[in-house]
């Protein structure tokens, strides 16, 4: 899914996203939109899907990860969490069923419920203090949730989302106190916090096994391009990350051969395209010359057409792991895969790539 | 045209701006290109409509204008301009026949002659002294143009400039002495630069009846919406302007309602369009509320969606001025707006509309 955290996803026009990319989800993030626009401006002028004008499916997070990396003070409280905008210093109040209706208001199709995301590392005994509040919260969501759903029109899913921080007994113990909300899906939240990569990958494979093979399971905030199928492996159907939208305006490009860190002088000159196998407006147009003189004169240009194609990218690996999954040669996919990768190094990301863009 | 300074209008793919805007032709600067990427990468790259996998015609001005308003220590001589780079403070030097070559290297399809452009107001002494460099100038382009021709096996047009600052004498004198040289088409270079309207359309005026009638007529860094039916009536055919795409980004936006100051309270929950009466992407996707927070939130894709229909106006209107003159109408509409605008009330551009994104 590509972020698209202030109801745009940072460069591209609706129709880039949805005619060119073929993207049929994207998400919001309800922290910035509860602040700005606000969710009853939102809800007044028809919701979300009609105030960005987006004709897809929208999932929107529950804006705690955000109170927890983005505001100022900020208190939590077993009732709920009480902070400070980041934009002017305002205190507002985020409970389980008030985010509950922000999102309702937005007309989000997957709402997610508001969950404590603890940093890495914390002490088995935070993470456990933590986790029980996650779940208490989930609970409190879905009964206002089923409440409301008596009276709204629409179908609204709301997922809960299992923590635990990095202990794996924690992680399956939550998963199996989630699955009696019988809930259309489950999210699997606190990963891309700094951990290393086998380790989220450790925390999927304790959660993934409990949950209902006929409900899509969603890994928030991740990953990298060749972590994307090993997560898949897992048994997840779900991700979102702000790495490709975010690294494109950056200047650090994912393609079929590997990374291009586009100011470098070697594309100065060179007169073709970005990934010879990409099919990206972006590929099909203009050369890695053009893109390196775009990104060095700063120009706007250059985050529209880096995004354009590192969405691209990510979306044409997701392609290509349905595609071997349809045909039932997903094992050797990831075989092939693995051998070519760096990903079984342990390599650790430099930074958290969950969060916002 | 659309102004794309540094081989991209600021906001727009050439996908926008060919099928969307339908824009023909759009105008690079040269001062910029020479500097970062360099004519010699561009030449190297197959010229700028490869480099910047642009369909339609160019035209790059000399960068005269901007080595006076742009960069730093600069000397002019009856040779030709040095000056430093604003980039990284270079030293280079611009002379009549230098300028025509890195034209020709960009394969600009419309080159402008090295002119100088004197600041509002000089002294009648200087803008003679001026005139005079500029036209001996455009006599030394010309001649290192037409012997480059005979090597060069494009088409490419170079067009005088006449200057003479406020003085409707010297505009006159200068006029006569260039069409000596036979051009392809002539252009009325030193306009706003910080001068009150009229004195503008005076100046035109002096020119404009010595011109040859089968040759475009291109008045340079012009104008607000408003103005650009005035300059057509005064016989003028081209025109170029930053004011549609640079105040698009500062979110002042041209309708057909008159103008739109986007960030205003009033448009907070405004569900119309941004012009009723447009029919370009924007304006038939996105509501003045949605663009106001795409605004306010200092996202891309409100310059881009703005730049568009800054653009789309200005096009609309230079559409609806040749319909009105292939229909023997155009007296009458410019009558028709001229009651309905605040043009004859001499109002004087804020800052002047010449000059670079």
């Amino acid at each position: 899914m590509p972020v698209g955290t202030q109801a745009t996803v940072k460069g591209l026009s609706q129709r880039d996203l949805w005619d060119d990319l073929q993207a049929r989800i994207i998400l919001g993030n309800t922290y910035h939109l509860f602040l700005r626009p606000g969710h009853e401006l939102i809800r007044q002028l028809g919701g979300l899907h009609r105030f960005m004008s987006w004709p897809g499916a929208l999932l929107t997070d529950s804006g705690g990860y955000q109170v927890f990396s983005l505001s100022g003070l900020r208190k939590i409280t077993d009732e709920g969490v009480t902070f400070q905008s980041h934009l002017n210093g305002d205190t507002h109040k985020f409970t389980p069923a008030s985010t509950v209706d922000v999102q309702l208001a937005f007309g989000s199709d997957i709402m997610m419920v508001l969950d404590e995301c603890p940093e890495y590392p914390v002490s088995r005994e935070y993470a456990r203090v933590s986790m029980d509040r996650t779940i208490r919260w989930a609970g409190e969501a879905f009964s206002h949730y089923r409440e409301r759903m008596q009276s709204v029109p629409t179908r609204n899913a709301l997922f809960p989302i299992i923590q635990g921080s990095m202990f794996p007994d924690l992680r399956r113990e939550c998963t199996s106190r989630l699955l009696d909300l019988d809930a259309d899906g489950y999210a699997i939240g606190g990963l891309s916090v700094g951990e290393p990569r086998p380790l989220s990958m450790e925390m999927v494979e304790a959660s993934v096994p409990e949950l209902p093979r006929d409900r899509p399971r969603y890994a928030m905030g991740v990953g990298m391009p060749d972590e994307l199928p090993e997560y898949v492996a897992r048994g997840i159907d779900m991700m979102d990350c702000v790495l490709p939208t975010r690294n494109a305006r950056n200047g650090w490009l994912f393609t079929s051969e590997g990374r291009v860190v586009i100011k470098h002088a070697q594309y100065r000159d060179d007169p073709g395209p970005l990934d010879p196998a990409c099919d990206c407006y972006t590929c099909r147009n203009y050369s890695r010359a053009y893109l390196r003189h775009l990104f060095q004169a700063g120009e706007i240009l250059f985050a529209s057409l880096a995004t354009r194609h590192n969405l691209q990218r990510y979306l044409d690996i997701m392609g290509a792991i349905r595609q071997s999954i349809l045909l039932g040669e997903f094992p050797r996919y990831l075989r092939d895969l693995q051998s070519r990768s760096t990903f079984r190094n342990g390599v650790t990301a430099k930074e958290p790539s969950g969060g916002i863009e």
